[in-house]
This record gives structure tokens, sequence and C-alpha cells, in this order.
């Protein structure tokens, strides 16, 4: 395994961080190395908010259900996906555009996945801790409010970053073969795979808290189709100019 | 710089490719590393599919707008956005699922994009060559169809992978200052930026052609909103369950 394979596989999400921030020149750094990611036709439909203002931080540390280490992380940035620019460069250059359409939600929401997670490998690369931060996604419409964002630019998640004040262990990954398929989505085995990985995150987490947390992978899903299923997300989107048709 | 950032700023899309396979246990070190990426509620809403099959690999190639390294390249992978996995495995565990809402669409196109980022840079840094193919949503249909996708799974791009047989340069990208903004959405420059980056690209395209391309990002821009708009995506992910509200 090479050092940055190594790199990889040793992430895991980082929520309690040093009290020490992070320096200018680093933070350009990883921008810069985020930027370096593929783009969909180089259109670069992204921007990022580095959220400095403490009264700010505290705000979107709330607006994303209580996630305190928002506002005490060295770093907060903000990752848009951004149609604005790319749209009204090509409108200047005399395109006749066409905005709203689902295809363009897509691009700018995988173009700052892409660009986010090359920063992320950096940043860990540098000694870094970080947790990307969904919980945005509650309130889009407030957190775009408090940091101005125009049509057709949205919040898609914020990442906390800063020097790791904690030392988790590595969370396990679903078994690879339930992932990679050959030639053709077959899912005869999917469920034996899942059986074995509830086992699998059945005895981590038993392991991890002394027996006090019972639970496992799918029991741990349940939430995410009930209360984070964020209702307001279509309609925010069709608000901001995005996925309109 | 540190090796890893160094890695990560010298990205540029190969399309030439050696004829010389990918060996399997090395594709699996990759998509291994791609699975370590940060994943929404570690929900990991994704499958990955090897295309090996030559016919597949051709007709995929076409369906993808001609794009002919997509048959030739080492490897052909199609990430797909997979929430079926997930959704079952929570109402196996006795949850009532809710399908087709927005943020469901995201948060696996997403969690599929920052695995397929990890799975590209721990690819470069094995020395091979890799290009995303978002051609494959020209016709997604028709590649579901032919990779026998299930509901709630949809194609969200390509990857060629394999020994490069070229060394093209690496292609610049849109000035820091106007993808970092600080504490708010500051646009007042953003002309100013983007008329810098077309004298950059200018200069890029001559240089690289000899003379012959006389373009710039804005011109390059047009026809992504209009060829590329690809307006049937919204009915075909709701037709796959992505979406619907």
């Amino acid at each position: 395994m090479n050092p940055t394979i190594e790199l990889l596989k040793s992430h895991r999400s980082i929520r309690k961080f040093k009290d020490q921030p992070i320096p200018r020149a680093l933070l350009e750094e990883l921008v810069q190395a985020g930027q370096c990611a593929a783009t969909s036709s180089h259109v670069q439909a992204y921007s990022i908010i580095h959220v400095i203002n403490p009264e700010n931080r505290e705000k979107i540390a709330e607006l994303a259900g209580g996630q305190s280490y928002v506002a005490s992380a060295g770093a907060f940035l903000v990752f848009c996906a951004d149609m604005k620019r790319a749209t009204e460069a090509a409108e200047r250059a005399g395109a006749e555009v066409t905005r709203g359409m689902t295809e363009q939600l897509l691009v700018a929401s995988i173009d700052t996945a892409l660009m986010a997670q090359n920063l992320a490998v950096a940043a860990e690369s540098e000694g870094l801790g970080l947790c990307y931060i969904g919980g945005i996604r509650n309130n889009p419409e407030a957190v775009s409010e408090l940091l101005q964002l125009p049509e057709h630019v949205y919040p898609v998640f914020g990442m906390c970053l800063g020097y790791p004040d904690q030392n988790p262990e590595v969370k396990p990954r679903l078994p690879l073969a339930s992932i990679l398929k050959e030639d053709r989505y077959d899912s005869r085995n999917d469920e034996a795979l899942v059986a074995e990985f509830d086992d699998t995150m059945h005895r981590y987490y038993l392991e991890r808290t002394g027996g006090n947390k019972n639970t496992n992978w799918s029991e741990q899903l349940k939430p995410l189709f009930t209360s984070k299923l964020r209702a307001h997300m279509k309609g925010f989107l069709e608000g901001r100019g995005f996925g309109r048709k």
C-alpha cells in the first residue's frame, strides 16, 4: 500500500479540535488542491464560503442541528454548488442560457463534491482532521440568507477543519462484494452481505462503547428515512433555480 | 508542498491508454480506498459496475457520445447512486421507509462522487490515469437497461482507468479569489476574475494547439447550456425513483 492509499484508508471524521487556527496560506493551498479535481466540461460549478464571523459560526452550528464543532473548529467552510458564475459568463459570451435544469443541479452538486473531497484529502495529508456537515441542509434557506447566497447557488454541505484533539477508530465499510459488481447489477447476495455487515457494525459499536451501544448498520439507518428526509429540499432547490425542469 | 498535494495538483484527464489491463487486486485496493471517503450518516449509497464485457463497453462508448476510450481503457467503471441497498436494509429492520425524496437524490449522488474522487486519487497514486465520463447521462435509460440497474439506482458517471499513453498538461483553474469567499457571497469582482481567467484559457488553448484554437473559458461553456442540458434527466430520475418529491 503506498502512502497516499494509506492516508485515504485512515480517514475518520474528527469532531473535536485543538484551539489552533489554520494558517491562511495553508487554507489557500487546500482550496487550490481541491480545484484540481475533475470538473464537468471545465465548468467548475462551485464556490466556498469561509465563515469567519463567530456569531455566524454559532448560528450555523445551531441551524445544523446543534453541532457545536461548527463553531469551535479551526475553520468552517460552506461548499456551494454555483451555476451563477458559469451561466453569466456564457451569457456575456452571447449564449442563450437555459437555467433550472435537473442536469445542472447534478453537475454542480457533483463538481462541488469532487472538489471538496480533494480538499479533504489535501487537509488530511497536512495532519488536519475534518468532518462534513450535511446538517446545513436542515435549514438551507436560513443558511443561504446568512451567507447572502444569490440565485443559482445553494449550500451543499459544510466542512469543519482543524488540528485533531481526538483519535477515533476508522469505521468499517460495507464488504467490497456488495459495492463492486461485474457487468450487471446482481443483487442475489446483497441481503447476506448486509447481514454480514450488520454483524461487523454490531461488534464495532459494542467494543467502542464497552457494551453499551447494542445496534447495527440497518438499525442505525432507520432515522435516515424518517427524520433526515428533509422534505423541504425539493422546494428549496426550485426556489434557488435548481431542478425546476 | 507534500507529495499527496503534489499528486492532487498534477491531475489531468487521460483519454489514451496503454493496452495493459489493471490487475484485479489493484482494482479492489482502489475501490476499498474509495469506500473510505466520508459518507452521509454511514449510508454508503453507491455501487460500482465494473464493465468487462467488450460488447457492452462498445455500446456504452457509443451511448456516451462516441467516446472510444470507454471501450479501450484498461478498465471502465460505472458509478451508481444506490438507495436500494440502504432502504431495503432499513425496511428489513422495521422502518417505514419513504422513497423518492430529493434529499435522497442528493445524498446518494454526493456519496457516489466523494467515493469516486477517493478512488481517482488512489488510482493516480499508483500511476494510473483516468477520465470521468459524464456522457453516460446522454442515454441514462439505455445504460441502466444494459447494466440491469434496478429501481432506486441510477448511473451518475463512468470512469475510464488505465496506464497513460499520453502526457497532457494540467489545465488551469479559476483564480482562487473567485472560488473562495469570506463570510458572504460577494460577487463584486467576479466579472473581472472571469475576464482574467478567459485570458489565461485563451493563452492556454493557443499554446496547446500552435495557434489554432482561438477561444476562451466563457466561449467553451456555451454548449453546456444548449446541447448538454440533458433535458431528459428530470423524467429519467423520477422514473428511477429519485427526486419525485
